[in-house]
């Protein structure tokens, strides 16, 4: 790689011309001297070092983004929107980590973007605790956070872009209910996350508000510690077994996100129940391959491309003006009927007698 | 972000005396004062910057990472594993690039890498030209290239780490043929690349051992320009319809990729074809969506963690000992039998009449 000082001794002038004509200061140059400059700068491929531009100015033109596993399909699709909207838009390019949802990962990463010279991050994480992405902040970076909702009344220097997920998971379960489905429930892994514990109010609201509370339930199981690329499919996998044998089972079942919803179908292939015949499926999250699997997935969508542009309008925008107030970003998702949700039929066998709505438990 | 002269003003030393202490330089210092450095650096959460040390190696401690597009699961996959390990095992952070296949792109990428300072890169691309790369290689990046073959007899500056492809797909064309398949068919995207030829080789090099080249074809369909998420599904779910069409209908499917087999599985599932009843598909990969689909896929396994040790190694090792001859490294992939490949059943509706083996075109 050509330095400063190759392009010199080809031009035949001093480095400090060579400087000036980088730093465009060149209106008192002679037009041969400035000619000479530019050639050997394009013989030489010279590219400008941008770590010393970097020193002045204390920023480089990249991003960080935090996911848990870049290996999950819908951090790879929403990353691939931010990446893309970050270089087309500002040309800034993007240092990716995979965090697995560990706090200590976390705050290594910020460490070594603070130390990089890197300031702006976008974090998917989704832990309850948001206390050491506060002290990153305090150290210097200017973070965008997403899906979780920003902590009411706090002061925060984060901004919160987010699906509307109690919304997201209402939408799910209405639309259960409108197939007549009565025995509910909502299928999650049971480390809480600030969008599950919002999903998991919306599924309860819908139900609540239709009289089907009492049979509404939640079913979860844990996964692993560290977040792996096909965990939520493994818990949807192994919960699709726990609710088979159910002595009650749920005929309608809401899972927490398409991933999971991809492991209760191969679980419930695995236990000889049909989909939708025996159980019907909804997703969150509209990955492309809710359309491709068997039964196409019946899920809520979310708005990724337009959440992926406004966090990183966010970042760079307050990259450019520290002075501009965070905020919440809120958005709406769409529901898109597919194959995975069948009318309810009470009188199939292996179901039970027909009941009637009851009041809530609320 | 506290500076080095916050530190200073912090300590009441000079700027030049915190400057010995981050350089390990304190050996003559006395003790008082080395303490009172540590303190303030401790107290202000001084970070170091990396980019005043870069100016002085050139080097960061980041590698880049080109991908046609990371929403594609098998590259979201292979990328985790490739963050991972450049990261738990050398302290290296990622630079991602989604470049479409796009040669625009991946020059672009490759100039902003050299003008942040980032010189080694690892590069999914398959693109049959590579002298864009050989090129960034003469510019002073140390590159290690992912799922192509050296040019045979032709010297590179860059390191070529793949699965054996050919390999790949005779071993998924022997499994069709074990099951008595004899009208194969290899399903691919029309735009060439590397892996795609050695793989049609040895799709056809296994047709012909068995004496089936007459009966063997690739079908393929053209992607539109830019490389998307769902563009491999979207091309495989076209093709299931060309071929459900065919008067001579194939019963062996070999996908040239898994994404490609799921979308193939969606289409037949759409044209009223049962797999693997009606029509056998086997892909090659391995992701691990490929045991969620209904029927779970059968499929030929790569070892993408093992070659993701290896690009970091070789990229590491290379900047870090610009003498190490490039070399070429190929892996074995494995057979997973699971449900997609049912016998061939020649009598069944719909199909033609048995035929019996006749010579290969060879």
């Amino acid at each position: 790689m050509s330095t400063i000082q190759d392009v010199a001794r080809h031009a035949g002038v001093s480095i400090s011309t060579v400087s000036n004509v980088l730093n465009g200061r060149a209106d008192r140059m002679r037009h041969e001297t400035l000619t000479r400059v530019q050639t050997a700068i394009r013989a030489l491929e010279f590219t400008p070092n941008r770590a010393a531009r970097q020193l002045k100015t204390g920023q480089t033109s990249m991003l960080g983004l935090l996911v848990p596993s870049i290996a999950n399909p819908m951090y790879g699709f929403i990353a691939r929107e931010i990446e893309t909207s970050a270089q087309e838009r500002y040309g800034y390019r993007v240092v990716l980590g995979n965090t697995y949802r560990n706090k200590e990962k976390e705050t290594g990463f910020f460490d070594d973007l603070l130390a990089q010279g890197v300031r702006g991050v976008i974090v998917i994480s989704s832990l309850v605790d948001e206390q050491h992405f506060e002290s990153a902040v305090e150290r210097g970076l200017v973070m965008v956070s997403y899906d979780r909702r920003a902590t009411p009344d706090a002061s925060s220097g984060i901004d919160h872009v987010s699906v509307d997920n109690f919304e997201a998971a209402r939408m799910a379960t209405l639309h259960l209910i409108g197939r007549g489905h009565r025995r509910l429930a909502f299928a999650t892994a049971s480390g809480l996350t600030m969008s599950r514990s919002e999903k998991i109010r919306g599924f309860f609201a819908a139900a609540h508000d239709a009289g089907l509370g009492a049979s509404a339930s939640v079913v979860d199981r844990r996964t692993l510690s560290e977040y792996g690329d096909s965990e939520m499919a493994d818990v949807g996998r192994a919960l699709a077994g726990d609710i088979a044998r159910m002595p009650q089972r749920p005929t309608g079942i809401v899972a927490v996100n398409d991933m999971l919803a991809f492991g209760l179908m191969a679980g419930f292939r695995d236990a000889g129940l049909e989909v939708p015949r025996d159980v019907s499926v909804i997703g969150i999250d509209g990955l492309f391959l809710s359309s491709l699997v068997t039964p196409a997935l019946s899920t809520v969508q979310l708005p990724v491309a337009r959440m992926a542009r406004t966090m990183v309008d966010r970042v760079i925008g307050r990259l450019d003006d520290p002075a501009i107030p965070t905020g919440e970003f809120l958005f709406q998702p769409e529901m898109v009927e597919r194959a995975s949700v069948g009318p309810a039929d009470p009188t199939s066998p292996g179901r039970a007698a027909p009941e009637s709505p009851k009041p809530g438990i609320t």
